[in-house]
């Protein structure tokens, strides 16, 4: 079987060869405060930052998942007021947690299957606030397949620069090519684009998120314990983590950042579009499919969302049948639409394999 | 190298095979929300529970790590106060985490090396408590290698019928022996006792424990978010978890559980004592070690401590070179002690190894 779900998905090729290594290096055996941790823990940071480009402004933070990422932001950024952007069913979940923590909050919605333009409503609404900490914006919504993109982002940002911005990068990340500058917070969990198996989150985050959080501290605000930003960038500058962390995960990551750092970004980015426009040629070409996203610049080519006109459980069922694991829709439109994701795990010949049955 | 480390520790021998079976199964590319998921959840709860005699009146929650599951007990037991037994730095930090989330909070403290009795003066300060929420135990503080007899604490259960019972058994687990009639949120990390992979922690949680959260929740009080345990519970109920989970992990937890169970616990706790008190003979006839704790009632067989007369890297640098990475004294005990692990993965002839150069 091979796995085109949009997360877990099918693991990065060489990440069993990795575990091996591992295993054969008492890598989950080491204590998290020895110098070996520390050597491996700062190779996988400085993997990551060459990779994502990644300026030494920015922290590289880990938590267990991107939804623990979702509380720590509220948590640690939110006093005044968190808006965010929402169009499926991802978006609204972070703003669930937001109202779960009694931070104050608000959404500025868009309809499932659209994104965001730099809209005077909008920008009159986010006026209306007189302390904006942060704006919260999805890159890819997984659950619809739009990528927002980046450009009205910085848009925003550059509208509200006393303003946090985050960006979740959960299903576009390796793809997306953030400019850090722009973004205070890009965070993602690696089991979708970096193809590793589950149970670690990752939060790039700017020294604004460090004061706002220290801001936050001093005037008496609780921010959480173990997981505050206070302490955990402290251990970050000594390539340590303040509990015992996932190991093996933090190692996983570095060693495929690695990989990807040698095939080369700008070659995944490239194959990524010609993957995603050969999955679109064919969809096209074939009928009794449509795709979702009607407006072409907000269709992700990391997850493609395509409705189907007969109930999906057949379409899941023929490429089950075939040797490939594609995902149905989400929640609402479970049933109407398959998804099929196009991470840099997806090789070019697979994809190839997946349509030419 | 073998790893006699208090955690991370060796590796349980067999969990480079299942790691083998896990990546030979696609157990990382599978949805959490489909039945192939569902069914290894359930085996591993189902493993944990006939390893450990967990009745069918308490869940099994998963988090990741121990140090989270300190927050969320906090965050879901506590508006009026926690007691923390401290002893320890394990125990200290629990303490602390209490306070950082401004929760009304006390300690009752014994000296480092030293661990609880019924004592007539801690239950009368318990008795100034209008409403105790909950009596939070240390079964084996790492840092000390004392071991809380469970009878003391089943006492105090006995007398404070209303108040909320937690044991951290982090070192402690699959030795201990825990009566979960009388304990309500018993907890540990697995990368100790169970020899796996860091990066997920587990919570034996009573339907006390959840209508605790519940009635915390009507009266409007946040009690976190994603992790609240009133959706957890409910989750779990159906072999699930509310994110994306560490499924690697929970696979191993179940797969290491049902080894152990065809080994039989007993024989694991049997020879648990046996290989302690080969290494207490070993280091009593030495001479230049005493025991660090003094009242043997409270002495660990799982984490053995060790006073050194010389400075204690002299005696970590000897058994390296012979192969045994040992454990330092922790934080003011630094270069003082010894600790050496004493956990399932360390076979008997191990230990006879480590002994006998």
């Amino acid at each position: 079987m091979i796995y085109f779900t949009p997360g877990p998905s099918q693991l990065y090729p060489t990440v069993a060869h990795h575990i091996q290594q591992a295993l054969a290096n008492d890598i989950c055996a080491i204590s998290h405060r020895s110098a070996a941790y520390k050597a491996m823990h700062q190779h996988s940071v400085e993997m990551l930052r060459a990779l994502l480009q990644i300026p030494t402004t920015h922290q590289i933070l880990f938590f267990a998942s991107a939804t623990e990422i979702w509380e720590r932001l509220i948590q640690n950024c939110v006093s005044k007021q968190s808006v965010h952007f929402v169009n499926g069913a991802f978006s609204e979940r972070f703003f669930a947690i937001s109202q779960e923590l009694q931070r104050p909050c608000s959404k500025i919605e868009a309809a499932w299957g659209e994104g965001f333009f730099f809209d005077a409503e909008v920008r009159r609404v986010l006026e209306t606030h007189r302390t904006l900490d942060i704006l919260n914006f999805t890159h890819n919504e997984s659950s619809t397949g739009v990528m927002q993109p980046l450009s009205i982002v910085y848009e925003y940002a550059a509208a509200n620069p006393t303003a946090l911005i985050s960006l979740d990068v959960v299903s576009s990340i390796p793809f997306a090519e953030v400019d850090f500058e722009k973004i205070d917070a890009t965070y993602f969990s690696v089991q979708k684009g970096f193809g590793l198996p589950a149970g670690l989150g990752v939060l790039i985050a700017s020294e604004r998120v460090l004061e706002k959080a220290i801001s936050l501290e001093n005037q008496g605000i609780s921010t959480g314990s173990y997981h505050r930003f206070s302490q955990m960038w402290k251990k970050a500058t000594q390539f340590q983590t303040v509990e015992t962390p996932n190991i093996l995960g933090i190692y996983l990551l570095g060693k495929v950042a690695e990989d990807m750092l040698n095939k080369g970004i700008d070659k995944i980015r490239t194959e990524t579009k010609e993957k995603a426009a050969r999955i679109e040629r064919f969809f096209h070409e074939k009928g009794n499919y449509s795709f979702y996203v009607k407006n072409k610049e907000f269709r992700s080519p990391t997850v493609l969302t395509i409705d189907t006109l007969r109930p999906s459980a057949e379409s899941i069922a023929f490429f089950k049948q075939k040797g490939f694991v594609i995902g149905d829709g989400y929640e609402r439109n479970k049933g109407k639409q398959i998804r099929i994701a196009n991470f840099p795990t997806h090789q070019v010949a697979e994809i190839a394999d997946l349509l030419g049955f």
